[in-house]
Order: structure tokens, then sequence, then C-alpha cells
């Protein structure tokens, strides 16, 4: 179970954790579950912590940086393990180099490479909730580290994975993973189901409910996750009977259509994202390595390129090159190109924050066609125009002008039959 | 070096110490010093940890309790190394299972056992500044201690031992230690030196300017300690020249008298504490084992007697027992001893609160007699009446009307000439 830090805001707030907790370890008819916790600081907390890192020098040391901020989650996971005890459970409180936790790569970057803990599997085997605090783990050189902002999610699929458990719950601020952002479609449903690919898909492209390394994690290591709400009342379904998301593999997603407990979508959902930007450059020579002359040095400096589009060249020996970055790396792209005008030989850049990315996602067109041609074929029928197109085996995006994001995600959305009743 | 709470409560202050200790460790003449620095949490934020902790289980697991408490050194810690960091020192943070500091006995009253530190013995060879949370340690099994409040200054002295300092100069709201309390004599003068013994009957009586377990720790390990001010301005004498006061072996303080750097005092200081209250059990057997029956039961229950007056009996056979319990023991005292009345055989037991120890300290009066008569002449010329005495090797003390206290200090203070001119 992994509860973030809006639902551990205070010691009310950790209390009702608690309970859900506990009537998860009691389990049902006499069969008890082995329960390891993984929570987040204080809502706020990190925050607090990081600006004080700010305030006592602004080009911080990550390895200091990293002892200040694990402080948070530190706290809470005493806290909870204290209520649990208060509520007649029997817990203890692992920390990051206790577990331990080990970790590799960069202070305040680090990631989880290995958690062998014997000690916490003979704990749990006793019938004792571990309370795990998330984020933070020991390097090799025994320094305390953390995993950038919003690692507790990786902590807990990693937990999940050492401790071989049944499933990785996430209790989060929504009920679940939905068919599309329920803000801009009132008739979204909340999905049963997602397969890996299309969770990382859905959240790489917006629906921001699980951290994308978290899902690329539980993929490797084949943890089932499930999302669900941590703001459910006392008469809600328990976690075991399934109220939110599972996120699992193609396998399990096929034999949960063949139980008939899934219908076979097509297409999964529907995300969008407004934070790329568009870049032209015109009259690029059309020859061998001109293309790369422009990507390997954008590569270089870690700037991630997504849409590519190569337009016909309006003069002979010469063509238009469009690709997508992100909004926050185009002035550094932009300064990059200016460099390298000479190198690469193009006449203008032009830049354009004002697009949007469109996303139809489903595991189920790796066996259907027909996907791509029902989503021009809606948009054009709106007069929304294409800009670019790109795809991938459970994937087809779009580049729109920017102020017709929300309608095309609602035109899509019921294109697709995705509308609940 | 050992900061307090006060002196690290925000960022702005803990640059202030950063700038004490950048200037402690670039020493003078081109001779730097190696610096370990010791830390409390933020004035107010172990209050506020300790409030989470009786909120999440009032009857709260003492292991969890220190994992929860034990992060406000953590914060500051961190925080102190990169202000350094930034004052372009070379600075880490130790925490205590780093270090380790092994610490034995019970979760929130440990004491530390051993500190074998290469790691940070190398490090500061190395030129960089060590920067260690105060209170906290680690158990043999691996989990997080503390020592109880105020256990910061007894982290220090025991980190001082362990890499066999020069000094442990702690910093704190007072500037040194007086011959008695300022805000009763405005003539009290700031002591150059005092013995460990000394210090510790100075401050179990009420001098309150180093947690007294510490005091017992340096004594044990030979530790010089430098009491001085954390509000010192920039012009203010380095530590170097001890413009604090310095608390030392006998040995010591005799080559400090030989040197002409002190001055041999019979006396020196004056103590009071209004914390005892008087227990008086009339008519109590005057058979061997008797005073037995009355003192075995406090000991077993730890309450501590001080000062113990057998009177000589009203009655041929009985006699009234008088001595002096902490006021916060009194209730628990006086029910312990109603329990067992008929053993011990008394009549009637009275007690008043309304009392206070005087002391006279000091270790010239080893050798000097003289001292006590001094000291009741004087009191009697004032009509102040001495209800009950005791004495140790360097220390007279006398119980009278708390109401009185005030002037027994001055005309004590003048009495033995310790007034400043």
């Amino acid at each position: 179970m992994k509860f973030g830090g809006t639902s551990m805001a205070g010691t009310e707030r950790i209390r009702r954790v608690a309970n859900l907790v506990r009537s998860q370890a009691a389990g049902r008819d006499g069969e008890p579950n082995e329960v390891a916790v993984v929570v987040s600081a204080m809502a706020g907390e990190t925050d607090r912590l990081v600006n004080f890192c700010r305030e006592a020098n602004p080009l911080y040391d990550p390895a200091e940086y990293d002892v200040v901020v694990a402080s948070g989650e530190q706290v809470t996971s005493g806290l909870l393990a204290l209520t649990l005890q208060s509520l007649g459970c029997s817990a203890r409180s692992w920390l990051g180099w206790q577990l331990p936790v080990k970790t590799v790569g960069a202070h305040a970057k680090s990631r989880v490479e290995t958690i062998d803990a014997p000690g916490m599997l003979d704990a749990l085997g006793r019938g004792e909730i571990a309370v795990i605090p998330g984020f933070q783990g020991v390097s090799d050189e025994g320094r305390v580290t953390t995993m950038g902002r919003g690692g507790s999610d990786t902590s807990a699929v990693a937990v999940a994975a050492a401790v071989g458990a049944d499933r990785c719950d996430i209790y989060t601020d929504v009920d679940g993973v939905y068919t599309t952002d329920p803000r801009i479609v009132a008739k979204a449903r909340k999905l049963k189901a997602v397969t890996y690919e299309e969770m990382l898909e859905l959240a790489s492209v917006g629906a921001k409910v699980l951290q994308t390394r978290s899902v690329g994690l539980a993929m490797k290591e084949g943890v089932r996750i499930q999302v669900l709400s941590s703001f459910i009342g006392d008469d809600a379904p328990p976690a075991d009977e399934l109220p939110g998301t599972l996120i699992v593999s193609d396998e399990e997603m096929d034999e949960l259509v063949e139980k008939g407990l899934m219908e076979r979508q097509l297409v999964t959902g529907i995300a969008h994202d407004k934070n790329e930007a568009k870049v032209i450059l015109t009259r690029v020579p059309d020859t061998p390595g001109a293309v790369a002359n422009i990507f390997e040095p954008l590569a270089e400096a870690s700037i991630n390129v997504d849409m590519i589009i190569q337009n016909v060249g309006r003069d002979k020996g010469e063509t238009d090159v469009t690709f997508t970055v992100p909004q926050a790396d185009l002035a550094r792209a932009q300064a990059l190109l200016e460099d390298r005008r000479g190198e690469i030989g193009f006449n203008r850049i032009i830049t354009d924050s004002k697009i949007a990315k469109i996303s139809v996602v489903g595991v189920g067109m790796k066996s259907h066609a027909g996907v791509a041609s029902t989503m021009f074929r809606a948009l054009s029928e709106r007069g929304i125009n294409i800009q670019a197109i790109s795809t991938s085996e459970i994937k087809v995006s779009v580049m729109i002008d920017e102020d017709e994001t929300e309608l095309a995600v609602r035109v899509l959305h019921t294109a697709y039959g995705l509308d609940a009743d």
C-alpha cells in the first residue's frame, strides 16, 4: 500500500490511513494479509525542506539536500507506525538505510538498485506491518539518497517487487485511471484495467496519475499495480475487490478478457499534452546526414525530440524539417540550433508553443487496422487541422492547434465509443 | 563546537553559526583547526515532533518516537553543511547511524557507548568540517535512538572524546558560568574556569547551563569544555582566546593557578534550588533498620533523597526524620511512605514545599576549614533560619525558607568576597 502526501498531511489523516491499513492487514474470512506500507512526507513538508536548502545554499550539494529532504518521510513513517500501534496492530518503520534500499545514480535523482530485506520479510511473516518511507534510499557509500520528486511511487513498486507482493495498491487523489481527463469529458469512464504499455503512453502524454518511472519498473518486475482513491468513506469496498484501476501485463489483460472481467477494447484512452512546442527548420539541404546534424546535438543536450516530419521540399534539393520538443527546452534547443546554423545549413527557425498533442492509446490496435483513419476522419469532420502525425504500436498521436485541444479530445472520445452511458 | 536550538532556528541564524565555525576552522597565523560541530534541532521543532507522536499514540512506542524526533537534528545538520559549503568550506553531515554513535539503554533515553568513527577522522584530517546531529545514535539492533531532551550537550562531549579534541566549545544562551545567578546578584562575576566537580554541584543545584550528564561524561573522558555565548558580535574574541568559562580537571585548575591565569578561590559559586520539598516523619522508632525501612522503598522507586537529618527524639526510643525529595516526586513519595506506615512505624508525615536549598561550592574548601562557619554566621546575622545542613567535600548546603532565597544568595555572595568590583 502506498499513500501520498495529501493522505499523510497531519495526524488526523494518518489515522484514516492507519484504519485502511489495519483493515487490509486483517483480511477477510480469517485470512490476514501481510502488508508493507510506503508513505510520502506530509503535503507541503518536502517543499518546506527544499526551501531551507535553497536558502542555505542556492547551489546546494545534492548529498546534503538528500539528508535534509529525506527527513519528511522519516517523520511520517514513524507516525504511521505509532498510529497503527494505537489501533492494536504490530508495526514498525524501516528507513531506507535500515531495509536497506540500495540505490545507484546521482544524489537527488537516484534509482533503486536492490532491496534485499530479510529483516522486514521476517517481520511481515510474524504479522508485523512494515512502514517504509518512500523516496529515500542509501548509496554504496552509506549516504542518504533520494529519488527525485514523486519517487515514492517508484519506492512502492520496488518494495512490492522485493517482497513478491500480490499487488501494489497506490492510493492517490483520484480513484483510478480514466479513458480521458474527466475535467474535459464528463462522460469519461474509469478503466478496470490497463496494460503497463498503455499506462506508460497515457502517463507520458498527460494523464498524470503515477510517476512514469514507477510504471516502467512495475513492467520490468511484473508488479501488479492498483490505483485507487485514498478519500473513500468507511463504506467503500475493500481494496481486494479492486475498486480502482489495475495496471497489468498484456498476458493478464488477455486472461481478464477471457474470463469476461474486461471487454476487449480497440482504444483504451485519449490523452492530451499541451507542454510541447513545435520547431520548423526551413530549407534544410536534402542530403544524407543533414537530419543527423539537427538531432544529434539535441540528443547530446538531453532534449527529448518527439514528433518529426520531413516536408516535401519546395525547391529541389531542399526540405523543411518539423519536430516537437518540451516547451521547457525550447529556448535551449533554439540556441543550440542557431550555434550550428552553418553546419546544418537551414534558412529560418520558426517556433510555435501554441500546439497540443492528442494521442489515442490502446493495446488492441496492435492487431487491428483502421484506428488511425478513424482518428483522422473524426477530426477533419469537425474542421480540426492535423499539423503532424506520429505512431507507435499502441498509440497514434497528432499535433493540432492548442485552442482545439478539448474539442479534439471530446470528438475522439465519442468516435471510439468510450463515452459512458 | 556545539550549538543549541536557538542558534539553529532558521537559515539566517544557521548562517551566523556557519561563520563562527568557518572562522574557528580557519584558525590563526595560518594554523587551521580540525572542527567537528554538533547541532540541535531548530528551536521548537522537537516540541512539534513530540506533539505529533503524542497525537498519533499517547502511549507511544519509544523506538518509533526516536525515528520521528531524531529527524529535527538531521535537518539542521544537513543545512549547516550546506551553509558551510556556501561559505567555501568543505563540510559534510554524519548522522548518528553513519558515524556510528553506538548507544545503549532504553529508547528515548539511551546513552552513548562508543563512537568509533574512522571515516570522520579521515575527513577531519583532510580539512573537512564534520557536522553531527546531536541527541541521536543507533542501537545494537540498528535502530535510531535518542538520548532524552538536552542530550545534544552529551553528544558533543562524546564526539570530543572520540576525536581527542583539544576542547569542546558549547555555545549557549549565556556567555559562561557565573559565581551565582546574575538575575539575583547584579555583581555576579563570570568565572574563567571551574572544575568538573564544581560544575556538577553548581549544575545539579540550579545553575542550569549544561546538562549534568554531559559534565559527568567530560570528567570521565577528560574532555575540556568551554561554555560561551552564541550571541556574540563579529568583534567578539575568537573562541581560542577563551572568552567563556572553561570546565577542567582539578589538575588543570592547579596549573592555571600556578601560571597566574586564575586566582585560587576558597568558594567558587553560590547555587540555589527551589525545586525540593521537605518531608518530616515524626516519632520513628530509634532502632537499627528503621531508617533503612524509610529510604529503601524511595530508592527502589528512583526517588532521589538529598538532605537527611535525624532529630533528637522527644521521647525515649523515638526520633523525627527529616529529608528532602524533588517536588515533582513528593506525592509519589508520600503515597509510598503511607503504604509502609506499619512497617516503618511513624506517627505523622509533615511536608513543606516552601523551602530552598542554598549551596556554597568550591574545590578550595577541600583544604580549608572555616567555610561552613562563615556561611552559618553570615546567614544568622541576617536572621535567616537554617532548617537543615548537608555537606560534601566541595559543597556546604543549607535548607531555608523559600522566601529568603534571594536574600541568602546575596548575603553569601558578599560574605565570600565574590562580588565584582
